[in-house]
């Protein structure tokens, strides 16, 4: 009998909490700055936020607590596909001829087919409880609106999602998807909103923006009593939610005995999945296990970590989101058409952002072939089509996989294959016909945007 | 804790040998009429199928040995996803306000999305084995292109797929999932072979058939000495290959204690999920284990079991296969346009349509849209959309449990999830609309083609 190919954990052995990286930021030496208003630029309180979200995410967004525990019912929900698997990449090494030792764990498992269920769960949960009747979100490519779509239904609660217009004529997989779980998809700009009327009027034939989607999302949010708004990524509740994915990771490599890892890899885009797969590592460190190099991988189009500036900027493209400290290309930025819809974000959560500045995480950024070459080397040798998003963490791997061969180190390499390409095919089909597109380091309409950064 | 969500083989309980039926044929009293050549109408022997296949699969074909060693190589490959989960629907149970316990397996973690892999693996492990360099296939919608080209790509073997010009036009993403695992797809009917010129001579814009393609693929295979052809379901070989997921489930019940199925639910086309599903089941009860009530769903499109003749007919639509004693429609019925692509088939394998002759398995058959409706009903419980084939499972599943709604019994119901929905939407999105076509038993049409069965 060979090692274990997947390494899969009980239920009962699943995290029964998640793990609150604020509590270790002093400890870390990470001073994490509070989000201003936008208007008055001074820091807010948690009551600012109240007409967005619940308390209960709103107390865990500046909990100093260690270790929140996960409600029954979210972790009755979660078992429908969690603990996710962790691989050990027997072919792959094979195929690389590399010495090293390579870990996956695989998010694609969940209904949407991404790590977005970690978090668009429990979301919907409070939201149910604090007696909300419907949530609201934009999206992009469909990702984080389809993990949502997925937990409102779950929980009784309606579901309306402003989707960028371009994406829902263009891509109406993800949109019949939202509407199969029962969701309201409204293209947007749409004549619902304020925001998205006045859009319409400037140009009737708009395609939309995630930065227009976002504003009328939020617009629909506050104007309702029984509404609120969600968001999928970049804020502390956010990661919060996904730091199960670490968690499961180290109780799967203790399982079988491997050597603590040598480096972590995740991609990077708002900062979620990212934060779920290292923050656990870094407590690990605290808590007295080795140190890990941690690196996170994002697309040169969109470098916020890499090339960005580490200042205070909104969050919306038009700047109605309180200011937060984080590495930005501008709020204005548009990244450009790059197939990893998922990463096509101007800034970085703000904790990530300062883990990056106090040195403790690395990055670098990479364009698209070389992600679409990883992920094809990857799926002939393993099977599993993974998202462009996620080859981001595939190429990283395959990188310090190569470094391994050169050196003859058998190092232990954890990455996490954060979702499958199953809704991405036209750009595999773009990669095989040698068609997609290279997008550097766009610096001029980076220093453009950076240029006009909000003064605080 | 709540009960378990998901049973959970560990690798290294998973079976190590495929269950072959013929061996129990005698003991279940049925007879199973030998293939006749096509010409002579005279039993063939293993010999004649050698051009098509390697010797070890026709071994395979004619075997009664009881259990088939499954070869290291093929387990290590299933490994990437195998043991498959067995999940207790909890979610959909609740909704369904049933006292029935419903199990599913869901065979939809491969990595191209069903359970065809299953065979496809040990199938280019063989022909590897004996030195075949190429295989070739048709498919349709293309779920059997995809596994088979994974399958090749994992032991060096050229893969050629003949798609219906159709689907490789009008549904690109099955071939662009091709590609990426290294297969060569060309849209059938194709000026490579003789057939296919034949087609195109009397109509150059032919958009093929499944017939079509398949006899291209035989012809390219019989052509050439380092080549061999492969069939994804209907032969005897290729429901052996499937009895793992009947034997994992049976395991994995017998790790919770559950109680003995009393209904086993799976859908048929060729028939190789359902006898993967069913057939550890009478090989458990011949073993002294209960007798399980075991039920086929089929399209009432395509209703081979429920209405077609018990009689000796082609595998395909030219004439050119063995004549094999099966449920069929008609060799040349072509199915009405059914979302179940992969059910669109006028036959039944041999060995399932001997057990129904004798009593063994009940069948029953229904149209599109309570399908769909089953399908969504499942998929806002627990999450996972299934594939529209898969889907008959659900719905003869759901049938079950209202029954017992109805008696108030708790009966133990099992189904094969064969697959997700993930290349499907567009047909979810007609269902949606409400402009899901519904096409009953076409009684002319296949009278028509029955009264042009060959005379044996």
């Amino acid at each position: 009998m060979a090692e274990l190919t997947k390494i899969i954990l009980s239920e009962k052995d699943a995290p029964t909490h998640w793990y609150n990286l604020n509590a270790d930021l002093p400890r870390l030496g990470v001073e994490l700055p509070p989000p201003l208003h936008p208007g008055t630029k001074q820091p807010i309180g948690p009551e600012t936020l109240a007409p967005l979200f619940p308390m209960a995410l709103i107390e865990q967004e500046v909990s100093t607590e260690r270790y929140i525990e996960i409600p029954e019912p979210v972790q009755e929900v979660y078992r429908l596909w969690r603990p996710t698997p962790l691989f050990r990449a027997h072919r792959w090494e094979r195929a690389l001829d590399t010495p090293a030792k390579i870990y996956y764990k695989y998010e694609g498992v969940s209904p949407s087919g991404s790590h977005k269920p970690n978090t668009s769960v429990p979301q919907a949960y409070y939201n149910a409880q604090e007696g909300t009747k419907r949530i609201t979100t934009e999206t992009g490519a469909g990702q984080w609106g389809s993990a949502l779509s997925f937990a409102c239904q779950l929980f009784g609660l309606d579901c309306e999602v402003y989707m960028v217009k371009v994406s829902y004529e263009q891509k109406p997989y993800r949109r019949v998807l939202m509407q199969t779980w029962g969701a309201r998809v409204i293209p947007s700009p749409s004549p619902h909103t304020e925001a998205g009327r006045r859009i319409l009027a400037q140009d009737p034939e708009s395609t939309g923006s995630l930065g227009i989607a976002i504003s009328e999302a939020v617009e629909m949010a506050v104007q309702r009593d029984d509404t609120k708004y969600a968001l999928g990524s970049v804020l502390n509740h956010v990661l919060l939610h996904q730091t199960i994915i670490g968690q499961e990771i180290i109780k799967q490599l203790e399982l079988i005995g491997a050597d603590w890892p040598d480096v972590v890899v995740g991609c990077t885009g708002g900062g979620s999945n990212f934060a779920g797969l290292v923050y656990p590592f870094l407590a690990a460190h605290l808590d007295g296990r080795p140190q890990t190099r941690i690196l996170a991988v994002e697309p040169s189009a969109a470098p916020s970590l890499t090339r960005g500036s580490y200042a205070y900027d909104f969050g919306d493209t038009a700047g109605m989101t309180p200011l937060m400290k984080m590495h930005t290309l501008g709020h204005d930025f548009v990244p450009a058409p790059i197939h990893s819809g998922g990463l096509r974000y101007h800034g970085m959560s703000p904790q990530v952002s300062a883990l990056k500045e106090a040195g403790l995480i690395e990055a670098v950024s990479v364009t698209q072939n070389p992600i679409f070459e990883a992920n094809q080397s990857f799926a002939k040798a393993e099977g599993i089509l993974p998202a462009p998003e996620a080859g981001h963490a595939v190429w990283g791997a395959m990188s310090e996989a190569l470094t391994c061969r050169e050196s003859g180190e058998a190092k232990t390499i954890v990455f996490n294959l954060c979702g499958h390409g199953h809704f991405d095919l036209s750009a595999y089909d773009a990669y095989l016909a040698g068609a997609l597109q290279e997008y550097e380091y766009p610096a001029e309409r980076v220093q453009a945007s950076l240029a006009r950064l909000p003064q605080v």
